[in-house]
C-alpha cells in the first residue's frame, strides 16, 4: 500500500469518509479487548452508563427513556414503529430520500398505516406538508421525519415540523440517524415520541447496537401489544428496567466500545465541540472538492455537516470504481454507489477525522485524477444540459 | 481483584462460564482493533470468507445457503421463522426449556399458527411425538427443535427428529445456538429447511452477529412475502448474493473476529477437536462439582458438553448472590438466575478455556464454598423430599 502520509492516518490504516460505519478512535476499538458477562452486575453498569448518556445528549427528562436494541440504526427504526403503531394509527413520512422511503416501507411491511408526502432529494422538506396531509387525511396520528437525510447530506428542519406537528395534534417521530452527536437536539423541545439513532454515526461507535429515546408513556401503553418477539422495545425497556439486563444477548465488546465513545465525546467539550470539528472538515471538503472542480449537489445552507453529495462528472463515470480503487489503494475509503437519482458520490464529514486529514484526503484526490488524466472542472464547466 | 492465577487465566482478566457471551481468544478480540468499510470490496472478502466457512462447518451442499443477520441469536431465530413461514405453515415447536417456548412465542407474536409438544427439561425430547402431533394435527407442516437446550444443557436427538419429520412430510428447523461448532451437525443428512445459530457460542466469536443456514429453493419461494424489513432473510441474502453486501450496517468489528474465530476452529482441528476440549472441559467440571457435594441435574448421557447445570442446595439458596460474587472477585463470571423449574445454576463449557482452567475453578469454587462456610454435600445428601 502506498501510503507517504501514515502519521497523520489513524493508525489502523484507512480513514474512512463513509457515513458510518466511519474512523473511530483508537482508544474506542481498544475498549473492545476485554470480555464480558453479559448478565454480570458490571456489565448492568455499562448499559446504565450509556442509557444515562444518551438521555443527557437528548436533553431527554423524566417524560423520555433510552431504549437500546442490536442491531443496525434500521432495526431500531422498525423497533421504534412496530412499537409505537398500532392499528389505530396512520403514519405520514416526509421523505426526501431513501431514509425517509425506508420508514415508509417497513410500515407497509409491518401491516401499518402509511402515507409518504415524497419531494425532491436537493432540498429540505417543507413543514407544511405536514398540515395539508392533516386536512386531507384527519386519520393521521404521527409524522416521521429524517434529520439528516444522508441519501444527499440535507439537513431537514426537524424543529419546524415539530411545531407543526404539535399544531396537527401529531405524534413526532425523528429518525435521527446521523446527526445524533453532530448536531444539537431537546426532545423535550421536539416534545418528539421518539426520536432513533445509532452508535456508530456521530457517536463515533463501532457498528452493533442502535437506540431509541421514547416517550415513557406511549411506550408503557404499548407492552404487550407488539408483533414481534425482538423489535418490541416495550418489553426491552420493561424487561431492562426491572432487571438491569438485556432480554437479548447484548453485543457487549460494541457497547463497551459505545461507553468509551461517550466518554470522548464529553472530552472533546459535546455536541457543540464536536459540531465544530464536524463543519471544519466540511469546510475543508466543501472548499477542496470545488477546487478541483467536483460541483456539490446541495446549496449550502442545506447541507450538513455530516455528509457531503458531489455531482459525479460525466468524465469520471466509468472511470469511478479505478477512482475509488486508487483512493483506496491510499488508505482513503469512499463509498461506492450513490443513493440520489443524479449521479452523484458521497463523503462523510463525521468519524474521529480532522480537517488536516481531509487536507491530505483533498490533496491525494486531486494526485489520483492526475494519474488516471480525469478532468472534473472541465465536465463541470459543461452544466447548461442539467 | 484478588487474582492468584492470573497467567491461567485470559489475559484480559476473567474467565465467563457462562453460555455466550464467552471467554474468547486474545487474537479474536485483537482482530476487531482495525475500522472497516463496510461497503468496500475487501469487507465483502470477509463476509463472504465466514458464509463460505459456515456453510462448510454445516455440511451445506448446493441446496443450503448462510444467511447473516445482525442482532443476538434470538433476531436470527425470529427472522428465520418470519421468513419460512407464510399464514398457509403450522409449526410444532418440540419444547423442553425456554428456548423451544421463546419459538413458540416468537409465532404466537408474529401471528404464524403454531403448536407446543411440551416436555420435561430434564431429558431430551421424544421424536415419536412429531408423529401423534401430525395424525392428529394434519394441518402442520413444519416441525423446530432446540439442539441442546441450555435451560439444563440437555442434548436433544435431533437427528431422530429429522428422520420422523421426514416420514410425517415436515420441514425441520433446528435451534443450534449453542450446539453449532461443538457438536457435529449435518445439514444435508438432517435435510433440514433451516438451522441457525450465532457468533458467540461454540465459534467463540464476540455477540452481535447471528445466521441461519437456509434450504435456499425455500428461501427464493419466500421473496417477497416477508412481514418485516430487517428480519428478512429472503432479500437479506438476495441482495447480498447480488451486491456482495449486507443491505444495512453490519457489525463490521464483530465480523472480523468471528472471521478470525473461524479460522482458531481450522487451527484446532475441527468441530472434532473442539468437542474433545469441551467434553474435557465438561468432564473436570461434573466430577469437581461432585466432589465439592453439587449434584447434576441432568442423567450424564443427556448432558451437552456446551453447558451444566447442578442443583441450587437449600444450604446455598439465599447465599447463591455471595457467591457469585465471591466468585466474580476472583475473576470467575457465573450467571445470576436460573431458568429450570427446580432451583438450579449453570456453568458453561465452551469458549476458549481449557481443562486445567477449569480445574483451578473448581478449587476456587471449594476455597469460597469455605470462606462462607457453605456445605453443598450436606445439602445435597437431604435428598427424599425431592
Amino acid at each position: 500500500m502506498d501510503m507517504p502520509f501514515e502519521p497523520q492516518w489513524p493508525e489502523a490504516g484507512e480513514i474512512l469518509l463513509t457515513p458510518g460505519p466511519l474512523t473511530t478512535a483508537a482508544s474506542t476499538r481498544a475498549s473492545m479487548l476485554r470480555d464480558w458477562g453479559s448478565r454480570s452486575l458490571e456489565f448492568a453498569q455499562v448499559t446504565q452508563q450509556i442509557c444515562k448518556g444518551l438521555e443527557r445528549l437528548a436533553g431527554a427528562g423524566e417524560a423520555h427513556v433510552c431504549v437500546p436494541l442490536q442491531g443496525s440504526g434500521t432495526f431500531a427504526i422498525e423497533a421504534t414503529l412496530r412499537t409505537l403503531l398500532g392499528p389505530e394509527h396512520c403514519l405520514l413520512v416526509l421523505a426526501n430520500g431513501v431514509y425517509g422511503r425506508r420508514m415508509a416501507e417497513i410500515c407497509e411491511r409491518a401491516g401499518r398505516r402509511v402515507m409518504v408526502a415524497t419531494s425532491s432529494e436537493l432540498e429540505p422538506v417543507d413543514p407544511a406538508q405536514v398540515l395539508s396531509f392533516k386536512q386531507q387525511h384527519p386519520e393521521l396520528t404521527h409524522v416521521a421525519v429524517v434529520h439528516v437525510e444522508t441519501t444527499s447530506g440535507v439537513r431537514n428542519p426537524i424543529e419546524a415540523v415539530a411545531k407543526v406537528a404539535k399544531v396537527a395534534g401529531l405524534g413526532l417521530i425523528v429518525d435521527a440517524m446521523s446527526s445524533f452527536g453532530a448536531l444539537p437536539i431537546d426532545v423535550q423541545e421536539l416534545s418528539c415520541e421518539a426520536l432513533i439513532s445509532s452508535a456508530n454515526k456521530a457517536l463515533e461507535g463501532v457498528p452493533g447496537v442502535a437506540f431509541a429515546i421514547v416517550d415513557k408513556e406511549k411506550l408503557v401503553s404499548r407492552v404487550g401489544r407488539v408483533d414481534s418477539l425482538v423489535l418490541d422495545l416495550a418489553a426491552q425497556w420493561t424487561y431492562m428496567k426491572r432487571t438491569g439486563e438485556w432480554r437479548f444477548t447484548p453485543p457487549t465488546h460494541v457497547l463497551a466500545a459505545l461507553a468509551h465513545a461517550l466518554e470522548l465525546l464529553e472530552a472533546e467539550g459535546g455536541v457543540a465541540a464536536r459540531r465544530r470539528r464536524y463543519e471544519a472538515n466540511l469546510e475543508v471538503l466543501w472548499r477542496g472538492m470545488s477546487a478541483l472542480g467536483f460541483r456539490p449537489l446541495l446549496d449550502r445552507q442545506d447541507q450538513s455537516p455530516v455528509i457531503a453529495t458531489f455531482h459525479l462528472p460525466p468524465s469520471l463515470g466509468t472511470a469511478f470504481d479505478a477512482f475509488v480503487g486508487r483512493l483506496q489503494e491510499r488508505g482513503i475509503v469512499l463509498y461506492r454507489g450513490a443513493l440520489t437519482q443524479a449521479p452523484s458520490f458521497r463523503m462523510g464529514c463525521i468519524g474521529a477525522i480532522e480537517p488536516t486529514q481531509l487536507a491530505i484526503v483533498i490533496r491525494e484526490i486531486g494526485a489520483v485524477l492526475d494519474v488516471l488524466e480525469l478532468h472534473p472542472a472541465g465536465a463541470a464547466a459543461a452544466r447548461p444540459g442539467e
